[in-house]
């Protein structure tokens, strides 16, 4: 067994004022209660969910049929970890009585034999497993098996945990590579990551065994109860829905390429990291590796958006990044974020934390209003609203943020990355302690004999300086290392006030290997300029454009502040920058404002003889793209523009 | 009744050596044979047609259903259709033999009240018009009469028109707007267009009463027999195959914007066309010109390509024109010439004889292949294949010519435009000849008590000069009215080859109204320099781009010439333009070299900070947009181009 990098306790980890923090309180103060009454059919407007009712249907304690998608189970689930999240740091005990009637409920809807899903019981169990393809049970009990840990670490209270246990085991009872059991997986991973952590909560490495079998066995065999296709000779659902959809069109280890259903994938590739931390297979690794270049090289969007097609919500071909019909959905941007943080504690290389900051300013953030209560299930890098409302193949992009979806998937999947953000912070490895993400926070680290205290002070990500202070009880030796971004060119580093040059830069982090005193601080400053950004030219849809960014955030024209065509604009590349601060919706943010031209061509039979066009000087402001659509509905945006 | 300009009598039209000449030779060589051989199941390698047989199950002299489209009897006759024309000119008893079998066949299949359809007759006539939104049974009824017209006009044998009179006589007895007929219309127009063109060769203007009845309660009643949604409340069958797709979404005379699907609209405006030229109703021509206004400034590709969408096959809003994703039928083009024909009867202005000639060169020619046995349907502006045929909102674009289709209307389509193109060069008054097109052609015009031969030689499209002779017995007065195309800056005239400065520019066509004598030479030169055009800005995908054209010819960039990637090509606006001759599958053409620039960017990561990145020089080599994917298959094709 291969000893990586620890995790730190999420209950350790405090935020402390700045962004993260502002977020956190409106997690507990709006999202947490928005999406509760959501949930229990109390919103107005919104379609209803039916995911509690489900369990008081399942629980005989309601009459009637379940509602919503097949794996309605999963938005409770996701929504319990959040709130058990949330409860570590703002305990509340209504909140809490709320969860415990509703972790009753789970437990009425139970089955002896430990079954738990509100659509299959309505079916009648003996039907389960029985489309493992599109059935998503293994994933409900997945996110219910992980909110059922989050609650037992925000609490203490194991029932829910026991219950899963119950479930757990006649998973195990029930699949395996014995004889008479069902050899197969679910078609959307997340079992695998959740049978991990219930593992480690429990201490109990069968479930490891299991995940890993489920993730060894996919495209190795024909498998058991792939569904209703099953029949008969199985056909894809469509020339989409293939077998590289479900992440089954060949062993793991013989991946090179990501593929399919973007956010299936990221969950996968996030247990298989799981996988190689518990069994340090280099085969694992090398698939690891060679995915991750695939995505990083070929197939992401400058937001850290994934997924470049809305049928299959899939990857498609490399290079293949339309910014106007892409899938991008929040979903796939937090499954990265899972798949990110695994890797960067396997390997502590910038690249990995560099994308999860890319998606925590980005392309996941963007997932949510500013007031938190209005959600992209799709994130477009560009949009023409009244282009977008009527297509075909644009009916997948909304132009405004909604307050619910029939499937919301979204909502309480970011809801969860806010309650869980600090957790990507820090690592610690026995001799030295990993500073990833720059957060106001503070946190305990025990290293060998000694406890360490860190507290972090910053105005990131809006700002350039970062504080980092030590407390401890004696001197001690360890290794600081502090994540140098990919996009920060020029930075300072100081120890107690004085300029440090004993470092070493290595992967991307700045390491400072030094016997530590109580009351060392740390200043460290990320040059913060305004970058124009240009793309591969293989990416096709990008050439002859630029992207506007400033320290991790992507920027974009919104027509609320540039009028509206907003493709007649050029960016002059020579602008002068200027920074304006303003406060949207209680968060300080950064706008930038630049110079650029208008080109307005007006045809009388819509082509003309090219002629020099006049081009009105303009004054452009951009915004952060996660910002977008939030001060008025319906608004063109756009993030990567012409310039001149 | 209005007396507008007289259509020539096709018999009356020769071309003579030049473009479409050569493709008039292909048609009777090559593409009458080859779809003969298809529609008879004969062709290898491509769908089956059936649509022979179908008639011979109708004749019920052979067993079996029928096979493809419910509109399949529409194949056969289009091919009729263009095999009349090519008879014209072509005399040739084999294919006359194998039409009058073909004719008797459809005579076999005639039930005894007149009706003729192959497909109704499989489900028994009393379920005829039960689904007239979408069982196409006018619509084959309008392209069997058209053939049926074509075909005596060109062998004089009247045994297939006397056919369809019966079943034009059942129509007409079936529909209109007496108690217990009828009260309703085809979902797709054609039989307007068809009734009109029986109504002149039978002298009968009932016919043309049944089509104004069509079109005048299109979309101001009720219909009946709509289909099978019509049992239940009627609903849109998607959000996009609503009432505007099917042109009824108001009546006519208060329509103001092309809607709906492209094929269905241009067939309906042509029709309606018809009908202003008959009853000279004012309300038609305002409704018309509000029509072409629309399409012309707001919803047309710049080869004349129409329907932006695939889904609907239709018009989406105005300036949305993606190039990569458009649906550009190839049937919409040559619709659209019906329609702009009529126009340019009633108001000759080179707007209507602009986009005929458009499409002749551009479109609709894209349509099918240099060899004649090889089609698109879709005719995109931009491909890159390899994502063409990855993504499923591009599924309906093909990436080369296809030698059949399921769906086969194109094909035979095409046909009938090439066996016809002679009718598109010239129109006359009592007092004057008006000359649309250029293209190398006798014809003798009645004009008053002198005919008048005309003979034009040109080597147009790809040469600047055409040489216009008249020949008649007596000195004679007249208006000679020649086309001078948009597109043209610069021409000269002489008249006997000294300058001619006695003439007027009247809606673009120069006037020259004089007393002509025997042997008269008109010489004009329309000057056809290389041309970068630009696009309205509020056609966002064209912005910061431009396309190239010389004289009516669209000009694009090809894989084969210019090498993959083509989006890092970028055009040097100030290039030199080189013309260079070659010839193409026995077609002379021109193809322009030009100075620009490939402008190649290679990543790490697929982003990162712009710089000044390398410009090569490269010459590009551009090619008539309908050559494109005739010399390779599956090559990247771009008709804007970024420049500087």
């Amino acid at each position: 067994m291969n000893v990586y990098m620890e995790e730190m306790n999420p209950q350790k980890i405090t935020l402390r004022d700045g962004f993260w923090c502002n977020r956190n309180q409106l997690l507990s103060e709006v999202i947490i209660p928005y999406q509760w009454d959501t949930l229990n059919n109390r919103t107005e407007g919104v379609p209803l969910s039916h995911a509690v009712d489900n369990f008081r249907i399942a629980a005989k304690e309601m009459d009637g049929t379940p509602g919503g998608t097949i794996f309605q189970d999963s938005d409770v689930a996701k929504w319990i970890e959040a709130a058990a999240y949330s409860l570590m740091h703002h305990p509340n005990s209504e909140l809490e009585s709320s969860i415990d009637e509703l972790v009753r409920l789970i437990g009425e809807s139970q089955h002896s034999n430990g079954y738990v899903n509100t659509f299959y019981t309505a079916k009648g169990i003996e039907q389960r497993w029985t489309d493992l393809e599109m059935g998503h049970e293994l994933y409900c009990a997945g996110h219910l098996i992980e909110a059922s840990v989050a609650y037992y670490q925000a609490t203490g209270k194991r029932k829910l945990m026991d219950i899963m246990v119950l479930y757990a085991n006649l998973i195990a009872e029930e699949f395996g590579p014995e004889e008479g059991k069902l050899h197969s997986y679910d078609g959307h991973p997340e079992i695998e990551l959740a049978l991990y952590r219930l593992a480690e909560a429990t201490e109990d490495s069968r479930y490891m065994d299991l995940a890993d079998y489920f993730m060894n066995i996919r495209g190795s065999i024909k498998r058991d109860a792939t569904g209703a296709s099953d029949k008969e000779e199985r056909k894809p659902r469509s020339r989409w829905l293939t077998p590289d959809y479900f992440l089954e069109q060949k062993p793991i280890r013989e991946m090179t390429e990501v593929t399919g259903h973007s956010v299936r994938a990221m969950y996968l590739y996030a247990g298989v990291a799981d996988q190689y931390r518990r069994t340090g297979d280099q085969t694992l690794w090398d698939t690891l590796l060679s995915l991750w270049d695939s995505l990083e090289q070929r197939s992401v969007y400058i937001t850290g958006g994934i997924g470049s097609q809305s049928h299959g919500e899939r990857f498609t071909i490399d290079y293949d990044l339309p910014p106007d019909r892409g899938y991008t959905e929040t979903c796939a941007s937090i499954g990265l974020i899972f798949w990110a943080w695994r890797m960067s504690l396997i390997d502590p290389d910038n690249r990995y934390a560099d994308m999860i900051e890319k998606q925590m300013y980005n392309g996941a953030l963007s997932g949510i209003s500013l007031d938190g209560k209005a959600y992209f299930y799709v994130n477009p890098l560009e949009i023409k609203p009244k282009v977008a409302a009527f297509r075909q193949d644009m009916e997948h992009v909304l132009t405004h943020r909604a307050g619910w979806f029939d499937c919301a998937c979204c909502p309480t999947n970011i809801a969860r990355l806010f309650g869980s953000i600090g957790k990507y912070i820090y690592s610690s490895t026995d001799t030295s302690i990993y500073i990833h993400q720059f957060i106001s926070s503070e946190t305990e680290i025990v290293l060998g004999d000694e406890l360490v205290s860190l507290r972090q002070e910053t105005k990131y990500p809006w700002h350039e300086e970062i504080l980092i202070s030590c407390t401890m009880e004696h001197q001690k030796h360890f290794g600081l290392m502090l994540r140098k971004p990919r996009w920060c060119d020029a930075w300072t580093l100081e120890i107690n006030g004085m300029p440090c040059t004993s470092y070493c830069l290595e992967k991307g982090y700045i390491h400072i290997d030094r016997m530590w005193n109580d009351g060392d601080t740390v200043q460290l400053k990320l040059e913060m300029t305004v970058k124009l950004i240009q793309a591969d030219s293989r990416a096709q849809d990008y050439c002859g454009k630029v992207a506007l960014m400033r320290g991790p955030l992507v920027y974009c024209l919104e027509e609320f502040d540039n009028g509206p065509q907003l493709q007649e604009l050029i960016i002059n590349s020579e602008s002068n920058f200027e920074l304006e601060e303003e406060i949207l919706q209680s968060i300080p943010s950064i706008h930038i404002l630049l110079d650029g031209y208008r080109e307005t061509v007006r045809t009388d039979s819509l082509y003309e003889h090219m002629k020099k066009n006049e081009r009105i000087k303009v004054r452009l402001k951009a915004i952060p793209y996660y910002q977008w659509g939030n001060r008025a509905k319906d608004q063109e945006m756009r993030v990567w523009n012409r310039f001149i």
